[in-house]
């Protein structure tokens, strides 16, 4: 047990049950996969399909949608800037939580600000990166194992950028919100009068290839093959 | 996909893999063991125990623990009535994402309000209840299955209450903080100058014996049996 920063008196428990225990458990290692997306970018329908590649493959995930939790754990934030960044912090902290409890976690938000997306892979990797900086182990972003005693430290974070135009989400308009946001009925809609900041460095980019979109089990096999080629569908030895 | 409630234009995505299918996978029903009791009362000591005991018999189990989610998901509340309650229904939140995820979720938290504690059963139970009731099944309180089609609906909300008296936890103070009350230099510590609202009806009790307390294996042995009874530890049929 040990006393960590604001608010004292609040201790820090260890419990007796470490991640690396629970990814043997169900043979996989705990991770998050963030899409972030225009609105009608097929998000959602990644998540989806990524959900049902996974289980079929006998892993354990669980999508946190950015709509979902809106009626939930976020029911009382609002869409003022301030709000957005809280929405979007809260649903990194718990898919940190997930990732711990060794879940595959998939979240799905539009998430539009680099510095919000940031915050969250930061929040995945910061504990990771100093146990590895004060063992001075070498340590590689994106692929992964630092070996720390018998437990392996990992980049759990990836970033799954849809990366559609504007015309094409908005001609997809699925909930009809584009049509209500050219309207004006929508205020600070993203992609039309806020604005989307493209990754400049994710792990994953689904993009049209020949002007044709990717069909979601495309989409599920291309992160899949991301998951498997890091490890992150088997425990770790 | 639907529409709900408030916020407007926030859509709810039903996904591809259900509640029933991740159970089936790791062969458990996710549910959420809510632990109450004033501070030093074993709060943290039981959720440690009952996760190792969990994980020993191969379900996978999280703990969230108060303390810890107030350096992570509540790190921006404080201790005031509203902090307070708002602290109890995001872990209430979350808590109820992992048991729909298929875990075994332990939450510990000092929890002193019965509003508190009830309106995170109501979370856990409200969708359940009003699914049951509009298909006229009969519904049991704290036992369990009602089935719907091939789905069964539980009550997944099991509360553990800690019932040791003031002077036990007292005596104990592993963090010191009823000195550090009853100095005056701690405000509104439960048990001290704030209440703490027994429960009126929990799944379990834990208490001395003859003056004596349960050892930390007897405490999750005593929840492990409460879990087997009511089915927790496979999969619904």
């Amino acid at each position: 047990m040990s006393t960590m920063g604001n608010p004292t008196n609040v201790f820090w428990h260890e419990c007796a049950v470490g991640k690396a225990e629970r990814q043997k458990l169900i043979n996989q290692q705990g991770c998050v996969v963030w899409i972030t997306g225009l609105s009608g970018s097929g998000k959602s329908t990644l998540a989806c399909s990524l959900d049902r590649e996974l289980h079929s493959r006998g892993k354990l995930s669980y999508v946190l949608d950015g709509d979902n939790v809106r009626h939930g754990l976020n029911k009382n934030l609002g869409f003022s800037a301030e709000d957005r960044t809280e929405n979007i912090r809260r649903v990194g902290e718990v898919a940190t939580l997930f990732a711990d409890a060794g879940l595959i976690c998939i979240a799905s938000l539009i998430s539009p600000y680099r510095k919000d997306r940031d915050a969250c892979r930061a929040m995945l990797t910061d504990a990771n990166f100093i146990e590895a900086m004060l063992l001075s182990e070498l340590f590689s972003v994106n692929s992964v194992c630092v070996l720390l005693g018998k437990e392996a430290i990992h980049i759990i974070y990836l970033q799954v950028f849809m990366n559609m135009t504007l015309e094409v989400c908005e001609e997809r308009d699925p909930k009809g919100l584009y049509k209500l946001a050219r309207a004006g009925k929508i205020k600070g809609f993203t992609g039309i009068d806020d604005p989307y900041e493209p990754p400049l460095n994710c792990e994953i980019n689904i993009e049209q290839k020949d002007g044709v979109c990717p069909t979601p089990s495309e989409m599920a096999g291309q992160v899949v093959s991301c998951l498997d080629e890091n490890g992150f569908l088997h425990a770790c030895n």
